[in-house]
């Protein structure tokens, strides 16, 4: 077992060494890049198509679907809209690691892009262990799945700067209680800043909208 | 590269002849075996609460609650009635293995049992890969989650033998199509054996509870 970590490390260290390359080419860019993450069907490709929907014509976006296996997700944001899409087929692996991230980049004039949203496999576990070269993880989670996924996937929570809760529009036909869930999220990491929104109904989805252009209009003004 | 995929076919080999001894001691007993895998808040513990208190009087029930932290889940089980609840918790690996498994069972008499309920992490990936020495993984979704799961997980779909669609009730309030969402799943295992049912509302579980007890006898009944 001894060896089987050992190895581990090894790949973490050659993942953080491209990480590091991909976020020197985002900063050098100006472009903002969020890494998306959350448990399958809590809303991910929902949010990047509101996304798009409201803001394609006034930013850049390249959007990166990650998924275990199907392009459904590169699919959707295509017909949403997405002009840069690049499907990553993980082919059995539970998260994004780097060197696919960097591949998926290949090609892409960054210069010509405000903003790159990655949307990780959904998986609330593994892709917390892999930096993707991101400015910051943004995880989500859904008023169906129970108020309590902080407390029991922390390291996600302790890694991202950014917590949404979507499908506000099922409050009330479950037990999730949605300020606990915020609670449960705080206890982990004090800094986290939190959206409430509903991808369906449209709820809540102007601060999100207003937020991200506020994270570009900062990266673009770094000197 | 190639080392690594070594060693993890050394770790899955290892993996595989523990759960061939915990397969061996289950059929020993006659204990039914189900490894429960989902995302996180599809309902399994909801499931494993319900069925509970429909069936613990007449099934004698050992619980084995695998989490990556908390023992929130094995505290729910406790208080619906759990009589033998083992609480394991991965401290951040993100799926149980048969080791895990193993020394959770160690000194529980499973001559005094009839069905042993696995709740693997929450993750439709990972544990896909570990057999548990189960008689069968039961793959569960809930209504909330998106129709194409199945085509987007597809190995845990394949390595499962029944499949529960969860929260029935909230069919309406999203964009799900359940029998697109089965069509998905035979597509990938056209042997699926398939529920649908609500542990909110109670809808569709007493043939679950029906199938359990059949489950039971065919074991017992083994020469």
């Amino acid at each position: 077992m001894e060896k089987k970590i050992e190895i581990e490390k090894k790949v973490l260290s050659e993942n953080d060494r491209l990480a590091a390359i991909i976020r020197e080419k985002m900063l050098e860019s100006r472009v903002v890049a969020i890494n998306l993450v959350s448990s399958p069907g809590s809303g991910k490709t929902s949010l990047l198509e509101k996304t798009l929907a409201a803001m394609n014509s006034d930013l850049r976006m390249v959007l990166i679907a990650g998924d275990v296996q199907t392009e459904n997700d590169a699919d959707r944001l295509r017909q949403a809209g997405g002009k840069i899409v690049r499907p990553i087929i993980t082919g059995g692996a539970c998260h994004l690691d780097a060197k696919m991230v960097s591949r998926a980049l290949d090609k892409i004039d960054l210069n010509g892009a405000d903003i790159v949203f990655i949307e990780n496999v959904g998986n609330l576990v593994c892709p917390s262990s892999f930096d993707l070269g991101e400015d910051m993880k943004v995880v989500m989670i859904s008023t169906t799945e129970g108020d309590d996924k902080p407390l029991k996937y922390p390291a996600m929570f302790r890694r991202s700067s950014t917590f949404i809760i979507n499908k506000i529009d099922l409050l009330g036909f479950s037990n999730f209680d949605i300020d606990k869930a915020e609670e449960n999220a705080l206890t982990i990491n004090g800094n986290l800043k939190t959206f409430r929104l509903s991808c369906l109904k449209g709820e809540g989805l102007d601060l999100w909208y207003q937020w991200i252009r506020h994270l570009v209009m900062e990266k673009k003004a770094i000197k």
